[in-house]
């Protein structure tokens, strides 16, 4: 078993740390940060997941109106229509919505622990898009040749899709479009070049044929994607035999690019291992976790708007340690060390 | 009501007048053709779809074998698990697989109706790639700067994506991969660069959220894409309110991009409309058919394997007339004459 020491201030980021971004909203989950360092101190982007105070026999929850506003639709929760079973999706007739809106928002820390909302930094990154009317989630943040590419869900009623941004600054932001279109999430690009091409992991989703599995792709300019091929599948009897996506960016390490990713079973418990990939042929996988290295264990991870979930997609590396964030049960934000030698060692 | 003429011929290739590409397949279908002019002829590319001769009590299908051989899988018909309700797909407990395997076959004609086995060009293009262990289905080919771009339907466990290559004399092609992942089908490219990129129409599939709708795209290359913009989505209540996905290539007009598509209500009816896209901005939709243009009417197009359908990849095009070739019934391809000048009319 890997060592994973969780940090003892854990979850660092909970919902009543967060102010919502209307006073009419309540904060529901903090989740899935992004990580990075800029200018010497640690950010994260979470996802903050946003609802509306709900009313006693009613579901309300909110999508962006057409002018960059914001609408909320109600339904009565005696509709027979309705499908509420999962928390975070209302379902009606053959409509899917989401039962919350997400956006990304960034706060920093000296000590990589504590976090608070940036003193310089504009800190809330709002849907402006037609593609995130539903909303922006779990952001990636890859540093390539000094520029921070943000890889992100992108939600509407046309679908699940992976936008990016791109800034030097954090102030100015260019907006690159949708890089990959439904359905797919969970984006993470290689933080160099490979063989003089872009990479990026990413989880396209299949209707009947195909699955929840992690693909590879190459481009020349991060903008456009060609040459998909299915990396890694799920495992039947597994502790991923339902769905599995990448984490944060792959580190390089000289036995190959270490991937860490989520997998979840058919009672969607979400749990993480790692890939190796192989340094010149990234399509190539070396070894692969057949046990979990992390598990929700604590009961932060195991309670909360949808249990039994810890889920990474940002860290910083510091030589030999990695310091992981991950959300923990779709509802706060948690961090923890590990040791890369130690995951690598658990791949032999 | 746009005039649409079927040839008098129809059907004009049926499962009867294909050879088996073994002898222990039978053609199950002949159905959606790519359609091009080479050396004066008219070519179509089809899609055969073979399965085993079927033994009483015992379902059994075609999948392509690790060593681009084909491996025969069998299935007990009163397994309790097996649903055998889509004739077109095997499902046992969550897994799916095709009932036929499809390859693409070549056939060429010096007057556009009847066709025969190209004296001089390899006729069968087979599965040879991972992402086609299941096949290749629905071949869109789309002529620009003289080179023959053929973006086909991949089906693997993987899911189902579009694969491309290309060739300038039908005898030597070059493979480019998948320049799209999973769920995606009916890829068709415009036949020039509009303000200075490539842009293709494809069909990506929801999960949840989303649907079935066309979407469109940008490259730079044709091999690598990105810009991903939600174009046109199904409408309820109508023809189209389950799927929709491009047809061939779109038509240059004066009055804009000519998109013959296909659309399909929820009793899987499929019928052929039009949209008229921006000549310079073709991300803007101008018009869009209220009505079909065409609908399953005679009794070729209403009894097959699949009944109830016309579906058109393939067409070519003298002046105002356009030879549009369609599959029926996902049994038989079948010609029509149509008068661009008449499609236009009905978008007024």
């Amino acid at each position: 078993m890997t060592s994973i020491i969780r940090f003892k201030e854990n979850p660092i980021v909970t919902p009543q740390s967060i102010q919502p971004s209307r006073e009419d909203m309540i904060v529901e989950g903090v989740l899935n940060p992004g990580a990075f360092i800029f200018q010497d101190k640690t950010y994260l982007l979470l996802r903050v997941a946003e609802r509306p105070k709900q009313e006693d026999g009613i579901v309300s929850f909110p999508v962006m109106g057409d002018e960059n506003t914001i609408d909320i639709l109600k339904f009565n929760k005696d509709d027979p229509q309705l499908d509420l079973s999962d928390p975070r999706i209302v379902k009606k007739a053959n409509t899917f919505y989401l039962t919350t809106m997400s956006h990304l928002r960034l706060m920093e820390s000296a000590d990589g622990i504590h976090f608070t909302t940036p003193s310089t930094l504009p800190s809330i990154i709002y849907p402006t898009k037609a593609a995130e009317k539903y909303g922006m989630e779990d952001c990636r943040v890859t540093v390539i040749d000094d520029v921070y590419y943000l890889t992100y869900t992108q939600v509407s009623a046309g679908g699940v899709c992976v936008g990016m941004m791109s800034t030097s600054d954090w102030i100015h932001f260019e907006h690159l479009g949708t890089i990959l279109p439904p359905h797919n999430k969970d984006c993470a690009l290689f933080p160099q070049k490979v063989g003089g091409k872009y990479f990026c992991l990413h989880r396209p989703s299949g209707v009947d044929l195909g699955g929840n599995y992690v693909w590879i792709s190459e481009s020349n300019d991060l903008v456009h994607w060609g040459k998909h091929n299915c990396l890694a599948m799920t495992r039947k009897d597994h502790w991923d035999s339902n769905r599995i996506g990448a984490g944060a960016s792959p580190i390089w390490t000289k036995d190959g690019w270490l991937v860490i990713y989520h997998g979840a079973n058919h009672t969607n418990r979400y749990c993480l291992g790692a890939i190796l990939l192989d340094l010149q042929d990234p399509k190539q996988i070396l070894a692969r976790s057949e046990d979990p290295i992390m598990e929700p264990d604590e009961l932060y991870e195991q309670n909360g708007f949808f249990g039994e979930v810890v889920f990474t997609n940002g860290h910083v590396q510091f030589g030999d340690q990695l310091w992981m964030y991950y959300g923990a049960s779709d509802s706060v934000v948690c961090g923890a060390h590990l040791s890369i030698k130690s995951i690598l060692k658990s791949l032999e």
